[in-house]
């Protein structure tokens, strides 16, 4: 089959062998897989990643035979615990020790015309919902875990460090509470965008120090992101940080202290909410799209370091 | 009066000027007033303070007439906001940026025969409130703060980082939860002497990573604390600071982001909570005074980075 893989280089191949589902897995057609910044960390070398890339789609399962959803379109989640340490156990499966990562971590990822996934990581996209819509699905729930992990307030003021597809879709999410919410970008033409989304949020260039945001999220996907917050967020306020920044970074600690700031790690979310808010139509993340690329052209796009939104693979 | 001040050298001395306390304020002649390693970083320069030192205390109001709590004893908070800016408004007032800090920041201290605060700032204390037990009130009030800002379950494994003052009076809060609280500490012989204030917190010198606690509060004093606390900490779980550690450090935040661990910065907290504790008995902070010291014997006691647990300074 066709799939995009990273071994150290990243290739297009045509003759990588079609996964076989083990035991309570099932085998999905690929239609569409969106490009994340993750992928272009992986094919820079980040989490040693070997095999398949790709973590974001929409398909429909073919097999195997007596398969629940078969003949369904489904999106999927990307962590598959192992279901039986401590961790799985007090209901923290996405943090298993032992888990494998779609496309990330220890399993082949969704750049390909077949991926395999436990059954259990499925979701049925309803009709209404396009193929364009629901190949945000996994992204979608990643900016909605904002909201699952922290209390944000109709009344408060909200920040969004990055102008990016995650920022602009957690910013979406976070306009969803009535909160005054601000985007801290470099692109401030993508506000048209976002209009046409539906929920018209401001893009900034710059904003002075001692604002008092309420809460801030880090979406920039930069080293800068975290400290540009912590100058951002009221005493007493909350940084959530959404970008994986491999190394370490200096920080001064002391204002985090004083100031009482919470920081908080965030990461993947409800795949059920992100499918309800497309279907709704509360959040359409179409206009986010880039550009629908062949197989053949995902190498570039990722070596280029995703030059502008959301680039979809189109393995149809 | 006789007084401990700090202008750049730490100095006993004993004709500093009585303070005249302003409108609104109360003038107080302190019976007792700890020392807290926060006293021992300004006499390095932290906060670059110039003044009286102090700020923990227990006193008696003597002034001005018509002061409600007259002849009263009292413990006192210590942050003064200006009560008109909108963090104060928004109720923020312990992070007003026009504060003065009572003995850190703007405002003279307790280490002296005499203080002044604003009356609103003072608590009466239960007649059945030993003046020994009455001085830990502030520390108390900080180490209550953990559970003022982050929710503690009864079933939660928590580690608290440090077996210095705070880190014992907020492993004691933490065991009034119901919560399995260990110390990591470097004095394991400090067991005994929690035993004997109540509540039989085990101090472990060494404790493996991967331990997976619900809660860890760094109140380790080092800069090292922080990045152990990370360690121990389970995904998902929380990291509450309580160390101050000026300066920038190197810091991981990978992990913070995948693990989705929440870093909490916690400072000061609630007096009255503090001192209905203290009046129940269940905490009795006594047995952690090192020794009561004369005013004369306080700048060698700082200047030695307080060897020990609390020191209390007498001023009657």
């Amino acid at each position: 089959m066709r799939a995009i893989t990273y071994d150290g280089t990243l290739r297009y191949v045509d003759d990588y062998p079609d996964p076989v589902p083990d035991h309570d897995n099932a085998l999905i057609r690929v239609k569409y897989a969106g490009v994340c910044d993750t992928d272009v960390q992986i094919a820079q070398g980040y989490m040693d990643f070997s095999g398949v890339l790709g973590h974001e789609f929409v398909g429909t399962v073919v097999g195997p035979l007596g398969t629940e959803l078969l003949g369904r379109r489904v999106v999927g989640e990307i962590n598959c615990p192992c279901g039986e340490c401590e961790l799985c156990r007090r209901g923290l499966g996405k943090h298993c020790r032992s888990r494998t990562v779609l496309g990330i971590a220890g399993r082949d990822g969704c750049f390909a015309d077949y991926v395999d996934l436990p059954e259990k990581n499925l979701h049925a996209v309803p009709d209404s919902v396009s193929d364009e819509t629901a190949v945000f699905a996994e992204p979608l729930a990643a900016a909605l875990n904002v909201l699952q992990e922290t209390h944000v307030r109709s009344e408060d003021r909200v920040a969004v460090i990055g102008d990016g597809k995650l920022g602009i879709l957690t910013a979406q999410t976070l306009a969803l509470t009535g909160a005054d919410v601000t985007i801290v970008g470099r692109h401030p033409e993508r506000s048209a965008l976002i209009d046409e989304v539906g929920s018209p949020i401001p893009i900034v260039t710059e904003v002075k120090a001692g604002n008092d945001y309420d809460v801030i999220v880090d979406a920039s996907g930069s080293t800068d992101g975290l400290a540009t917050s912590i100058s951002l967020v009221r005493p007493g306020g909350t940084v959530v940080m959404k970008t994986t920044v491999a190394g370490q970074h200096a920080l001064d600690l002391a204002p985090l202290v004083i100031d009482e700031i919470k920081l908080v790690g965030n990461r993947c979310g409800p795949f059920e909410p992100a499918l309800r808010l497309l279907k709704s139509g509360f959040i359409n993340p179409e206009p986010l799209i880039e550009r629908i690329i062949k197989p053949e052209e995902a190498v570039a796009v990722i070596e280029g370091g995703v030059p502008g939104l959301k680039y979809v693979v189109d393995f149809s």
